[in-house]
């Protein structure tokens, strides 16, 4: 059985906070139904702090790398490549710590890994088949993280600028944008850029295509 | 006829000097064998200059968007839109003017604009339906283009270096550079980005093959 | 008499709005009291509008270069460097007009242009002895301009940020950030930059000393 | 004697490969004679690799940070910082390791550090006074770096621009360029840009003036 054997392909879409790219993968993704295709949000795999205070959980640095557990998410995608389930972990934002819950998650032929810092550490790298860079000017991407902060969260307009200087810029700039080099491509201005969309939507559709196919020709070869 | 009398897709692919834009274009192109697609390449409507010397003519600032026939690019874009034939127009080099040859061609499908100010003009980009913009280093550009002027042009590196300081660069950054802003994608490092490649073939396949079908439909309608 | 025949030295300050450019120009002002410094702002020189309607003068893009009376300010520059002195235009931004008013100029040594769109005047350009560019992220600059127009301004956060979305933003890829080119220095991070000012504060100074040391040596062998 | 006291003002200029670093640094250096000052230049301080055989030596990569021995570099700013000399390695390009002999350095009241990695290190920057970027554009950077490395060491094209795709173009984006970020003055085009090299040459005029002056008034009061 060829196809099934072969592996699922691993689309990674990265970008800074605010420049569209959860909208590109949920806009990728809801074009399909019924299809074998899931997303994996780098979000879910912030580091279990179970056994830290809420001060010391209070004083991460949310947008650096080491807030992640990489290890995981690594180890989560290498089983799903094999066409094995995974439980995914479900972050707690009230109490800044892993969930006891987690959800389960079947393989599929089509994994979209979304989060900020996904093309860091070049093991997640290798992983990946196509590697999408949403790239948007910082004004946009601050004057986003504005209006969603003060109208989705309630937060404090100096609340919110005082946090994007203290941590979100410094590690942008310092570990966020550098892996701009590593994208296969480049999606300017996020959410809105339709012509984008449909062309990734188009490329998975053909793989989906072809893996339907696949596994219907061997099915067929069975008998 | 629904699927006939609707549009061909237009694709530009621009990009600076040496930025990969040809490569692909070409690897594009070379993907498909027999079907409906075609390139047009902007640097055969240069400027008709049969009125100039010689001199004028090495007057030109080949670089500048007034060196182009743009108007005569536009009308035969429209009527290959049309599905009508047009007679292309070639360029002579060694004259430094139009050539009095042309090459019939033939209305296509899948339509692909390559060159390096197709993106300047508006009329042009509301032509097209993916935008794409060859984003290569300036220092990877200018590499690439003295490795190709010295090796298959036989020119003398003084020489490239000048004219790459005269009029390339200043243009590039006045004219190429600002059009990236109209790009739906940009396409990091040009004709060595597989997976980019890759992406643009398997939508002009979806396309090719959708009209394809719209075409046996309709005549299955008909009988 | 040579020193006063030798023109006053013209400085430009240029940058995006929120740069911190206004600061960095009136901070070198400061360093200097009952000297021969003055500042020129570009804001000052915006068209006189008085034969046009309040609707349309609402409707004029005052981040476009034809916004202002470029005309009028290389006048009244060539007028100080022959230490002529100037009427300058005062201008009303509850009528968005020109005002019956001026104020008096006498000519200085030392002419600091500032404003956003200084550099994109050849003519200006040629004008100037030192060129300098604030170059602050956009990021930084949009937030200045928020928590200015909301604590200074009392305006609404989404007047501007549409504001700055339909013409500030576009105008400044357009003719601001092109200028940069044209600068003999960057200043990066504007205000909060000491050193920069130090550095321009210690050249403006050592012009200054020498002005005032070649007029009493004038003065001394007119005696 | 509270002037002599005071520290030496310590100037820093990095920039890329060709960035025309060491030209602004010469510049500037040579407007003064007979003066209290110095330059230190980073090449210099390559680390002692007498240990290590022909081969390995070939091998290392010198656009690396860890390619320098920034430690002597720092302890040795340190004691000119004290007004104590210093003798200077000497770094021996044949052997590729650091020669036997050393220079004497007599303490300066303001030293010029020069280096392509010297803003990479917080010890480094936590030292200097000022911090200069000299910022050129990459495409200048090769062709600046090709002319003198074919004109001057008689090397070929090709064995260049190797070296540069395979070492130095990726260092300086992974090492280089982020220092800008921490200058206090980006100094566009280097070696060209008079005004830059002017102002910085006042500055340091002034600082000179002043420490002598300091010294003057000093050894006054002891009479």
């Amino acid at each position: 059985m060829a196809a099934t054997q072969s592996k699922p392909v691993i689309i990674g879409v990265t970008g800074g906070s605010g420049s569209g790219k959860t909208t590109v993968s949920q806009a990728i993704y809801h074009n399909f139904s019924n299809e074998s295709i899931m997303i994996l949000q780098q979000d879910a795999y912030y580091n279990d702090q179970a056994e830290m205070t809420m001060a010391e959980r209070r004083a991460v640095n949310y947008d650096h790398p080491l807030a992640f557990d990489t290890d995981l998410l690594i180890t989560q995608l290498k089983q799903l490549q094999q066409y094995k389930s995974v439980e995914k972990p479900v972050y707690d934002y009230t109490q800044s710590t892993r969930s006891d819950k987690t959800i389960h998650q079947e393989p599929k032929d089509v994994i979209i890994v979304e989060g900020v810092l996904i093309l860091d550490d070049q093991r997640l790298r290798d992983l990946m088949d196509i590697k999408v860079f949403v790239d948007t000017d910082d004004d946009i991407r601050i004057i986003r993280r504005i209006e969603r902060d003060i109208k989705e969260r309630g937060r404090d307009l100096d609340w919110i600028i005082d946090q994007y200087l203290a941590t979100v810029k410094p590690m942008y700039h310092q570990f966020v944008e550098p892996t701009k080099r590593y994208a296969d491509l480049i999606v300017p201005e996020g959410g809105e850029n339709r012509v984008a969309i449909d062309l990734l939507t188009t490329k998975i559709r053909s793989i989906l295509m072809r893996k339907k196919n696949g596994r219907a020709q061997n099915s067929t070869q069975v008998i």
